[in-house]
């Protein structure tokens, strides 16, 4: 990594934290080696302390993997980075509220710091998931790109000449609140018409369901039983790929929305590469076609020349390790005794 | 001006290249002096040849004044920054295309450089206005500033990390392209709902004369006596001000189209300030009061509270300024010899 003040064969844990599942694993500073990626259950209903020990926990297994696997010795590891659900303050390491896990003012990073002893950064989930693309995965080489992750909600994060660009009070690149129609759907952040509100997971769902609505039953009714209610993004893209038209449609309709929030994101910021991740990416060039398509309607020229638009290639690791690409920018300079 | 190389008596001659005018004028290299400041017409329809060697002339005039009211030696004239309507190509100093202009790949840096014996850059008009704003005007004191200039149409420039941020080709910071409606008004540009389709000043006329249709006459008939072919925004704000209900409610929904594309920028670019020029600002309260109201309901609240939303504090001469503020960046390092 440019800037790293820590030797090559230095060790960071990067950790994932999701309201489901955390997510773990240690790589070597120059990215040249990574060990012990795993998962195990957040179990947030255990609150905050719970979490966070079993956090230090998952640290402390992967140090001792780490070190049976490649004779590392425990001074090598310089610290552990963490991803979490925003808002965050960053300066401060605190999780400002995260209603997935249920907290408020949590002190994530002053915890894990005081329970292994470990320089420890905090950053927004998305941020990192986006760094790790740029680090080791699809937008390896740019300086600048673009990061979406589709979920329950729309994550993303944006680096620009090779940093993780956070703002002024560490907001930006909360791609999924761009807006596709200010008098349009109802946002759950309070604004009317954002990416999110049509195009995440439960938005692709909700807009299958609706479609579905008075149409003949096909392989998305077979699917679900039935029961509408139990569709997810997943089953339509499932469908989609069984050729069923109300599928299709929904899934070329969330190629037009994706199409005309990062066609303007295309015109605003005009960045070498858009990388999209999460269960989206399942739907393949089904999705990704229309919507390059649509890109290329809605923005300059020169920017969609200049833009890849593509699947990531990190897959569910992208998170774990863009958190310790954010370790390493957030301690560039600083001493790593 | 931070990583300037030059001495601070080192004088800059800025060039603000419009379809209308060019504006013109000298700043010494640390800001404190600024001389000579005036514009003359651009007439275009002479072609490019013709229109170089005016500015080519304006400079040389410039520097003139320059040495007359200050002392100063041609011999510390260091350069010469023009801003021009884009898209160009900053690297090789080319007016790709320019509509107003009716230019197409001129290259006009070199040829600025050739008559003068002078350093040249080129930068984008409202990339330059932005600078301005930022270096010597509202934006101040920020390390991250979004500069919005509203007239013919809306440009746009962003400032990142105290440095112009142009995106992979030149075309970052084109805020008038922005989403507000994905299915709504044609832009000029080729995509549908941009931010420029609705306020702009001929778009907020063209509103203004939608919004007369079949009402009583009020004080923008008078205005226009009576032909609504001839509104223009300037007479809505003014009318607006003198208590024009058609007027009042056309600055509003202004204020609401300019609330949703800079809510959506805020979440994206979580900016410190930023600053509105051009026409709008005559507006005056009328329109900031609910347009920061409306930025407030749409965007994330610590994005909101990190931002000013001001008007710009140099006027005409921002492009000026701008266009010496994006000289001393470009040649960051260069030998000023």
């Amino acid at each position: 990594m440019p800037g790293s003040h820590f030797p090559p064969d230095a060790w960071i844990v990067g950790v994932d934290l999701g309201g489901t599942n955390i997510a773990i694993g240690a790589l070597q500073a120059d990215g040249s080696r990574e060990v012990a990626f795993h998962s195990e259950p957040t179990l947030a209903v255990e609150g905050p302390e719970a979490v966070t020990e079993r956090i230090v926990k998952a640290v402390e297994r992967t140090i001792t993997r780490v070190q049976q696997e490649t004779g590392a010795t425990r001074a090598q590891f310089v610290g552990v980075g963490i991803g979490a659900p925003g808002p965050l303050d960053r300066a401060r390491g605190v999780v400002i509220t995260a209603p997935n896990l249920g907290w408020t003012d949590w002190p994530l990073r002053e915890k894990v710091h005081a329970a292994t002893g470990l320089h420890a950064t905090l950053d927004n989930d998305a941020n990192c998931a986006t760094l790790g693309e740029w680090w080791l995965g699809a937008a390896r080489g740019t300086r600048n790109a673009i990061g979406i992750t589709i979920g329950t909600g729309i994550g993303g994060g944006i680096v620009i000449d090779g940093q993780l660009y956070h703002g002024a009070s560490d907001v930006a690149g909360e791609i999924g609140h761009v807006t596709i129609d200010s008098t349009g759907r109802r946002c759950k952040c309070g604004n009317y018409g954002c990416l999110e509100a049509y195009a995440s997971g439960p938005a692709i769902a909700e807009r299958a369901r609706e479609a579905m609505w008075g149409e003949e039953p096909g392989v998305l009714w077979r699917l679900v039983e039935g029961d509408v209610s139990r569709i997810t993004a997943q089953m339509v893209y499932a469908a989609s790929k069984q050729g069923d038209p109300i599928a299709i449609d929904v899934v070329r309709e969330t190629a037009r929305y994706l199409g005309a929030g990062i066609g303007a994101l295309l015109n605003v910021l005009n960045p070498e590469v858009v990388v999209l991740a999460g269960g989206v990416v399942n739907a393949g060039e089904s999705l990704f076609q229309p919507l390059r398509a649509e890109v290329k309607r809605r923005a300059f020229r020169p920017a969609v020349e200049a833009c890849r638009i593509m699947p990531g290639a990190l897959g569910g690791s992208a998170g774990v390790v863009g958190a310790v690409a954010a370790f390493l920018q957030q301690t560039r300079g600083l001493d790593p005794a």
